[in-house]
C-alpha cells in the first residue's frame, strides 16, 4: 500500500527547502539510534587491550559522537538547529558478528531536546561519527571493517508520541 | 594470525594523540568508499518521483557529502586536516535489497588529496553524511530505514600503493 | 532629519558588544531578502542548459544558502544565535539586466524563527552565499559577473510588526 | 560569441562534484575583490562618529571579512580548502552614491595563497561578509541599505597569469 | 570536608555523557569571568600606541571573545548549545603585574542567556580566546607572555541564585 | 631597551590584517605550551577517582585540546590556517599548588606542522581548551578554580630555530 505521507523538505515541485516547524508545539523529545562497526577478531582484541590499558579509545568515540550530535544541523543540509538537552553514547565490544567478521563494536546513542522537531538525525549522526572514529583508530590494522546497521530504535515526544522500532 | 601492526593514534600506554605524519612523504592519494541506505519500495518510488521532478533530492545528498568530506578533521578527533584536491559522489537508486527492504540508495564517494596521509576517512565521512541526508528527507515516510555496508573500496598512493578491497 | 535611533551593538563609547535581547519578547519572526548575480547572456545559457540536464546547479546554490543561514551567527560577529524554524530559497534565471550584462540569476530567501531578535541577517546571508555559489560555478566562463542589489524586502514580527520595503 | 569554456564543478551530465585540481601546479596566487554598502547620509554620519570615538565598527567588519575568507570552503559547497597566506581588507567611507542613497561604505579585500587553485571566492566572500557586518550594525537606523557591486578586480597567478578587470 | 556534590557529565561508572538538563527550569542566567595576559612594559607600550593610532587591536580581541562565546559548545565537548542573549567584553591595559612582568592586559567578559543551564563556560571561553588573540598579536615582540588568572567572578540565575566570587 | 620588532598583523597605521607569509620558507615547525588548572584538594581527589574508574575525564580534555588545535585559525582572527602534522597533549594530576589551592591539573601540548608560520598559537589554544574542559567537568564541585600560567615552553623551526623558554 502506498504511503500517503510525503518526503520532508521537498516542496510539491521537487525543490528543497527547510520544512517550516514554527506551527509545531514545543515538547520534550528523545531518540535512540544504534549501529555497529564489524571487524576482525584480532582488531577487537587490540581495542580491548588498549581500552584496558587506558579508556581513551572508546572515550574518543563517545566524545566524537556527542560533539557530532551538536553539529548535526551543520552537516545535514535541511536539519533544524536544536537546543539539545542531553546526549549519551554507550559502546560495547561484542564477539558476535556475521560471517567474515570476528567481532563488532556496538554503538547506541540517546539524544534529547526540548523543541519543535525530533532528534532522530542527531542520534543517527552521533552513532555514525562514533563509528567513523572507531574506524579511524583501527584502520591501520583492519582494512576490511564495515560500518553497518545504523538505524533508529526509539522515538519519544512530538505528534507521534512514543515509538519503538524492531 | 595476529596482526603485528598497531592501532593508530594510540600510544604504547593507551593514551590518544594525533599520530605524527611529518616524516611521511607528500604524495597523491585517493580513496573510494561505498555505502547504502536500505528502504521500502514505496520510499524508493517517492525518491524517484521527486528526482524526476527536480534533481534537488540527490543533489542535496551529493553536496552534503562533499561538504562533510572537507570537515572530516573537525568531526573525527584525531584526523589530520588535509588539502583535498577533489571530491565526487555518485548516488544510484536500486531495487535490489536484502529481505525486509524494497530498495536502496547506493552511495559511492571518491576523494583525492596531495598530502602526508590517506583520505579513507574523508571518503567514508562523505558516504556517511550523504546517507544521513537521504535518511533525513525520507524519514517521514519510512521509519525503518537502515544505513549499512559503509566500507572502503579502493586506496591509492602512500606507502601501501594501490589497494582494492572486495 | 537626523535619525534618533542608534547603531546596533555599539555602546555609547563606540565599543562593540552583542546587544542584550534578554528583555525582548519571544515572538514569531520572518524576513525576506533578495539579490542577484549579473552575468553574460552566454553564461546564463550555460546555466540554463546545465539546469535542464540535471537540477544540481541551482540546487547547490539553494542548499548553500540554507546552510549559511544556519551559520549566520558564526559569520557576523555580533549576531545572536537563533533557532531558525524555516529557510526557503527561490532562484530564477532572468534575461533582464542592466547595460553591460545579458542576464541575471535572481535570488530570494525567506527565513523564519521564533526568538527574541529578527532574522534579517539570516535572510541576507542566505542570499549572499547562494550568490557566491552561483559565482563559483560560473567563474571559469564569465570573469565580469557582479553580485548586486542584496537587500531586505519584508520583515515580520518583533516590535515593528510587518514591514514591506520598496 | 559563445564561450567555449565550461562551468566549474559540473560534469558533462550536469552533476556537481568538486573539480579535480591535483594536476594543477602549485603557485602563488592572489585576488582582489570589491563591493559596497549603500546607505543614507545620516547612517554614514553615525558610522563616522562611532569610528572616530573608537575604531571598533570598521574593525569588526575587517575582522569578520578575514575570518570569513578562511571559511570560504565551508560556505561555498565546491570550493577547495586552501592554505591562505594573507588576507587584507580596506574599508572607506564615501559620500558618493547612486540616487536614493547618501553615501557608501566601500570594501576592498586582497587575499593570497600558495596552492593549486585561485582565491577569487575567498576575496569575494571576505567582501560579502564584511558588508553584511556593516549592515548588521546599521540596520536599526537604516532599513533601505543595499549591498551591491561585489566583483573581482584583480587575479594573479595560475594558468591565466595576471588579470585586471574594469 | 569532602564535597558531596559530584563531577558534571561523569556517570557513576566514570563514563562521560552530556548531563541531562531537560528537567531544569528555563531562567535568565548570567556569568562574569576574568583573566589577564602578563607581558613586558615595552609590549604594553606598543599595544597602547597601536590602540591610540587605531582601535583595531583591542577590538580584535573583543570580537574574537564574543565569537568564541557563541562557539563554546563546539569547543568544550560536553557543553550544551545555548541561545546567548548578550556577550560583552571589556579590556584594560594595566601597568600592574607580578614580578618579572611590566604590565598586563586585563580582560572581563559578561555573558547572558535564557536557558536551562549556566553560562560560566561561555564567559570563561570568551576570556580565554580574547587573551589568546592578544598573545597572537604581541608574540613577535614578547616571547615570555603568560595568560593567567582566568576565573569566574559572578554567576546569576539558576538554582543557586546570585553568587559573587573573591 | 625598546624592542625594535613590531606587533604582528598590525599595519603601520594600526589597522589589522593577516600578515603575509607567502615569502617565508616552508619548514618543519613545532611548539610546546603549558598551563594548569588550580583547584581544591577534594576536587583533585574526585578527578583521580573518576580517572581510576574509567579514563574518560582526562581523555575528554586531551581530545578537546587536539580538536581545538585544529580549529585555532577559526578562533584567533588573524591566525593562518595550517596543516598540522601532529598534536599531543599530556595531563598530570599534581598536589603542588600555590596557597589557597590544594592541587592542579597540569597540561602540556606539543603541536607540529610543515608550513610557513609557527604553531605557538595552536599549542596555546590546545592547552586553553583542555583546561576549560577540565573546568567544565569540575565546576559543580569547585567554584573557585583558576586556569593559569598558560605559556610557551619550546619553539622549533622557522627563522629563529630552536628556542627554549624558562
Amino acid at each position: 500500500m502506498a504511503d500517503s505521507r510525503s518526503l520532508s523538505h521537498v516542496d510539491p515541485e521537487g525543490r528543497l527547502r527547510m520544512v517550516d516547524v514554527a506551527g509545531k508545539d514545543e515538547s520534550e523529545r528523545e531518540a535512540v539510534a544504534e549501529g555497529r562497526v564489524l571487524l576482525q577478531r584480532s582488531t577487537l582484541d587490540q581495542i580491548k587491550a588498549a581500552t584496558l590499558a587506558k579508556g581513551d579509545l572508546l572515550a574518543a568515540a563517545r566524545i566524537a559522537g556527542v560533539m557530532a550530535a551538536k553539529r548535526t544541523h551543520e552537516l545535514i543540509p535541511l536539519c533544524h538547529p536544536l537546543a539539545l538537552t542531553h546526549v549519551d553514547l554507550a559502546l560495547r565490544l561484542s564477539e558476535q558478528a556475521p560471517e567474515g567478521f570476528g567481532g563488532a563494536v556496538e554503538i547506541r546513542a540517546r539524544v534529547g531536546c526540548r523543541g519543535r522537531t525530533g532528534v532522530e538525525m542527531e542520534a543517527l549522526t552521533a552513532v555514525s561519527v562514533a563509528a567513523l572514529t572507531i574506524y579511524d583508530m583501527a584502520k591501520a590494522v583492519d582494512r576490511g571493517m564495515r560500518i553497518t546497521d545504523i538505524r533508529l530504535r526509539e522515538k519519544l515526544g512530538g505528534r507521534s508520541g512514543a515509538i519503538e522500532l524492531p
